[in-house]
């Protein structure tokens, strides 16, 4: 366990420091996510253990869209010495990304539960409004966007916040440009190569579509989509981008209803994607 | 103008009374709303005539799901005599409709345009989180059943109120089956007739659908999807049942972004009623 150490590449949520608990990884593939605090953590447990093995989960969208689950395991915390923390075992999706672009999109105009207390409610819905959720049915809560180069442009948390609607058109059209860096720009020279095209974003995202047009069993409140490529590899073959959920400790069941907040903020997320694709073909607008 | 009378078959809204405005017909097809206080009216009359004339609209969404519009006409006022109130002349959407079965069912967890003031938000949110709205992405707020025989089961508004996911699958089965009147059942004779089918109301939300996945034109907060069919003639040739949208006094224009809102909940409705016709075909339960 001497190998654990915190991931470089977290774009979003809390960071491991020598006095607070965050997310490990192993280097070999693993990610350990420590147990939030309230009944967060217990949630999210509770969420993967039924969802691993729900018989109406199809093993196709279990695979390609969620990390793994292997459990849990009690880590000693460096901040209590002597005391350790329970942590959920799963994939680490970055693994083998040399050069990795990340941005982290939390989807629903609403990240509360319907059934979630008061003041939990006002909190979320006070950030919902102040950020894009409401108005475009999702926010984006991280990114980071990689150069072959070795530059890497990471807007901080306070710059993510403001964020407007065409603040996040901005972000998600750097994010596949070619120069990374502060002075980056937005050349979408990936755009076709990580968004478009059999494996891209794009398919990817409109398969997971299908399935949330049909599902009953959770709703995924305040979950994430965590997007990521290797920017050294995303144009060969093998190099295909990553989509996977992440983000859990807000999900219920379903009572027997589709998740439309999720469903309707994924819609409006592959259309903004698409336009973004489609703008990047079209001939620039004469000046 | 002395034929225009209060329509016999409306199912939510204001109604019209000797000493209130409320919508009105001609009998001849033509339907009279009355412009709604505070800026509503001037809202709705903007919508209709900016939808009309938009060149990004496809004619066949137009005339397909929205009640055509004639301009305005100043009426007088029956509680006022010698004042006159501008109404909306549209569409009587149940002309023609011998034994009419009508439901408003109001679309979106969200019923309040993001820009709009305080009050109204609050107000807006406590309804959508003490009705289905927010749970189940669209709300049932008035529906009629009429029977071949005459009998007509008509719920009160009170009763729609407090209807929870249970009672909304209970009304759109009761919609669809036989028998009107108060002690009428959930047979769902009708369900295959007027759900199902290529012409019916499912297929025609799905091409609806296929509409708002695309559309960045406008979004419509607390819009109504109006279902209606005549229970005397839904089984013959031509009898299809008619989806159109109604009340767009809080739709506003997009900022570049779908109506996630509309299509999440719109995409709910589809899944339930597409439910009801699955477990309509389903063999009975065993008991």
């Amino acid at each position: 366990m001497s190998d654990l150490r915190a991931p470089e590449h977290q774009v979003a949520g809390h960071r491991a420091a020598p006095d607070k608990l965050g997310p490990l990884v192993d280097g070999a593939g693993l990610f350990y996510k420590p147990l939030q605090a309230l009944d967060r953590g217990e949630q999210e447990l509770a969420f993967y253990t039924a969802f691993s093995a729900h018989p109406d989960v199809p093993p196709r969208i279990r695979d390609a869209f969620f990390p793994r689950f292997h459990g849990t395991r009690l880590l000693p915390t460096a901040a209590s010495p002597g005391e350790s923390h329970p942590h959920l075992i799963l994939d680490d999706l970055l693994k083998g990304l040399a050069a990795p672009s990340v941005t982290d999109i939390k989807i629903g105009a609403c990240t509360w539960p319907p059934r979630a207390p008061e003041p939990y409610v006002a909190k979320c819905l006070a950030k919902d409004r102040g950020s894009t959720s409401v108005l475009l049915g999702f926010r984006v809560s991280g990114v980071m966007v990689s150069d072959p180069s070795g530059a890497v442009w990471r807007p901080d948390r306070s710059e993510l916040k403001g964020t407007d609607i065409p603040g996040v058109r901005r972000m998600l059209r750097r994010y596949v440009s070619s120069a990374g860096g502060d002075g980056g720009g937005e050349d979408c020279a990936l755009a076709a190569a990580v968004y478009g095209g059999e494996g891209g974003v794009l398919a990817q995202l409109r398969e997971l579509k299908a399935w949330f047009e049909v599902q009953t069993l959770f709703h995924f409140y305040s979950a994430s989509i965590l997007l990521s490529y290797d920017a050294n590899a995303v144009t060969a073959p093998g190099g295909a981008p990553r989509v996977k959920l992440v983000d859990f400790a807000h999900v219920v069941e379903s009572e027997g209803v589709i998740d439309h907040n999720f469903l309707g903020g994924l819609c409006s997320l592959i259309k903004f994607i698409d336009d973004i694709v489609s703008s990047d073909k079209a001939p620039p607008a004469q000046s």
